[in-house]
């Protein structure tokens, strides 16, 4: 398809999207949707993302890149230009829980979930039959506080080889070191089993129970350095009630972790969503 | 404050942003929001709902209007140009279920709906003591089938009197002639109580007991001359089970009626419903 | 286990709870959830579900119901005792959409759904390897409007040779008629990809789009001879917007149709469920 | 009315049932709804509730209660009876910001919350002419860290006085002592501003904004000495996005703790919660 996709963000000031409109209409380009934020019209931030369609996109976009940098640097914008044909190239870390990792490569194989996917890299071998029976790769990693250093660096090296650029942590429940998080800056989405912040950490549908709660819930969100405290994309709750033990609040749960996970990585390879600060916009 | 809002539906082509944005760089506006959709790139409907602010702009109006005249008809626009300092002159119609009325009038209060009530007309007595102990004039035109046509001639009278903008019928319970539906076309807001278009027509909550639905729901929508068939606005939904009669279907269903109706009135008061043949496009 | 399920209903009269549970208790049965509800208590209908545990239960069951005959006489209750041992068997019909098969089939897997599952029969060969792979025998019956009596003659025989309880419709597509309907009264289930009673019928996507609605749902239900008027079991809805076409609301209606069917599906199994009438109770 | 409520929770054992069912078909008590649900059947808690009519039920209640005395002995019971004829009285606590002091006197002024209210205390003057308007004695305590001793010793006076069951704390906004708390243990609700454990303490709506979430919540509990950490009754949770400030969301969440608080109180009031440790039983 002719489709592509702007993301932009700057301070705001007048004549912004006069300016990118222009650029888009002299270049050819129809503008199907369009989503623009400001937090604060005086000096503050500003958000657009456009969804558009031009003739030959893909001979252009080299053209459209280069004349449109001298007006990303009049506003200082940070931007990306993203062509839907050009689809991303997303790894999934699994663990034991495949609950996740099912969801994605169905939704995957629907057509709901437009990327590719190289590989799939675990650290147990129970996810092998399920991957390998759809074509893609599947490496068994086993990680553990040991030997993290050693497993991210065959992990990196893989992500490097396959060219990837998204990960997405489908219940991988491995901490990643600093060194691995910086390498893909925004770029790794993980689902934590709770309505973040709450039950930070460990063991959250344990403490659901402890606590009592009548909703349970779960947050996508990018990895950060600090665990479960990086900006959030997407959650959502649902209802239990007193007859709900810990294992019925996991199944319950695994249901919305699915769900969110989904959405989260859908609204990513969408380009729908901007990082500003510890948030995300998403349009 | 000097803050304004463009509503735009026109057949699709390429420009018409940048020409829309040029527009308003030119004449001082920073814009703040946008939203823009098309549904289809090739000859399909465009909308635009563009949030900006303007130095002087209470002054600067007519000069506005007059000069984006040429380009509206240029792309052959329906346009409104809204400002936010002028307070949309809403009237209500009520009937002896206050429930709606209440929520309205306490939003109202809060400064959630941002209108002018200049009035409220009711086939009732009941409202009165909350109507005018807010200092709001009350009006008990007593309507009936047989005497439509008059009560409404009333009804229009007071209307263009009190120069209404809007008129919500929350919960009126009387049916309006083709005559006074086409005196305020898509500015005439109902509550039905039910998720339509299922339970379309009368006792809605009688008709869900009987077919047994594990939801109940409440629709917002334009009043067109198809009784309950004119473009929705908002409907929500909420959980019921067998241990719910009718009593209590209706007043878990007050609930969803009065919040729901709530949405549809400040969405409309904030410029947000563009009507596009039987549906709204709602930004 | 040795668990068991008691499903009444009965005219409501005094001393019926007594009587049960001086039975349960003197045949060594500890109640662990019981759950009661009676319409009117002076004449109205009175229903209950109690699930309890005793030793032995498997070799016991015999004596307990006949045991249990004098008191249900008494009482002139319809009732059924089920044992969490005896596994229901289930056969799903599906048709082109795996949607719904795959989530059953999942949840199957996952211990979610407490069943066997002796075949899957479909109208076309696209569910085979998925059958096929968790080693269900599959069954390809093409069935269409001409050739429904011949099918449906199959059918049933296949029912009676696997000695199936129950039949869930997972988007099987196909009509069924009032002979094959009145051979499993009340024990198949459907799945309607409309909020019933809303969109009847066929095509309820595209009359959802062309109606505006705000909210898309899905219905799961007994199947009676009246197309989509059994008792409903469960109903969702999920928000769209005006961005959503058909194949958009289709996609999204498909996750609440999987996750209804499942939940309904689930139901029916615990022996939660019990028909009065039009309606369900679900306890 | 001649209707009674039984709850009552112990240790579980077989026979429970059937002696108080037993008992109250002796005392020609008709049982309309039950619910009872054990955690393990082996050595757990038993919880039932049960809601029942009886003839000349107010004469009867100190025989009734009297001839039970024997059973809850056996069971070593905890146990309560109440009588929907006699109303609860409910002290309502509200402070400057009236959403939910003023849904709950609109509850209840439609027959939806069956109380008394025999005072409304507030540590400001701002709900005087909403209270008054309805004949409700309104006091105002001005309550701060420096005479909290004070000022707890005037309200429990007052609590005494109106011979107060159960306390609401309407967003009232001041920290009770345990001296207080214990005075009426299991019989304070409060609603807290946000998704409980998630922002425990001030300010919860401010620190929501700054943590980027995508649903906000709001929480009804009993109070104990631990600051938002007593039994929940219920919860739920309403979807907000980037463009909410913090101002709207608290709007937003004005809407969800009122129906929170609403919800609980109701439940409350119709004997529906059993606490058990650090949780609620909400049959």
């Amino acid at each position: 398809k002719n489709r592509g996709r702007l993301l932009i963000s700057c301070l705001d000031q007048p004549g912004i999207i006069s300016k990118i409109s222009k650029f888009l209409f002299s270049h050819g380009a129809n503008i199907i949707e369009s989503n623009q934020y400001s937090i604060n019209p005086h000096g503050g931030d500003f958000f657009i993302r456009i969804d558009f369609e031009a003739p030959d996109l893909i001979d252009k976009k080299e053209t459209l890149m280069e004349d449109f940098q001298p007006i990303a640097e009049t506003f200082s914008m940070t931007w990306e230009l993203h062509l839907v044909s050009e689809l991303k190239r997303m790894a999934i870390f699994a663990s034991k829980d495949l609950n996740c990792l099912r969801e994605l490569l169905w939704q995957w194989q629907n057509g709901d979930l437009m990327a590719e996917i190289p590989l799939v890299v675990s650290n147990h071998e129970t996810a092998r039959p399920l991957v390998e029976q759809l074509g893609i790769p599947f490496y068994y990693l086993p990680a553990s506080k040991e030997n993290r250093t050693e497993v991210e660096k065959k992990q990196l090296q893989l992500m490097s080889e396959y060219d990837i650029d998204v990960i997405v942590l489908a219940r991988y429940m491995q901490i990643l070191t600093p060194h691995f998080v910086a390498s893909h800056p925004m770029k790794i989405i993980n689902i934590h089993h709770s309505f973040l912040p709450a039950f930070v950490g460990a063991r959250p549908y344990e403490r659901a129970y402890q606590r009592g709660v009548k909703l349970i819930g779960a947050t996508s969100h990018y990895v950060t350095n600090d665990l479960d405290e990086g900006p959030i994309i997407e959650q959502d709750t649902v209802r239990v009630d007193h007859r709900f033990d810990v294992d019925e609040l996991k199944k319950m749960g695994g249901n919305i972790e699915r769900n969110v996970l989904a959405r989260a990585v859908k609204w990513h390879l969408q380009d729908r969503i901007i990082v500003h600060g510890n948030k995300t916009i998403v349009f």
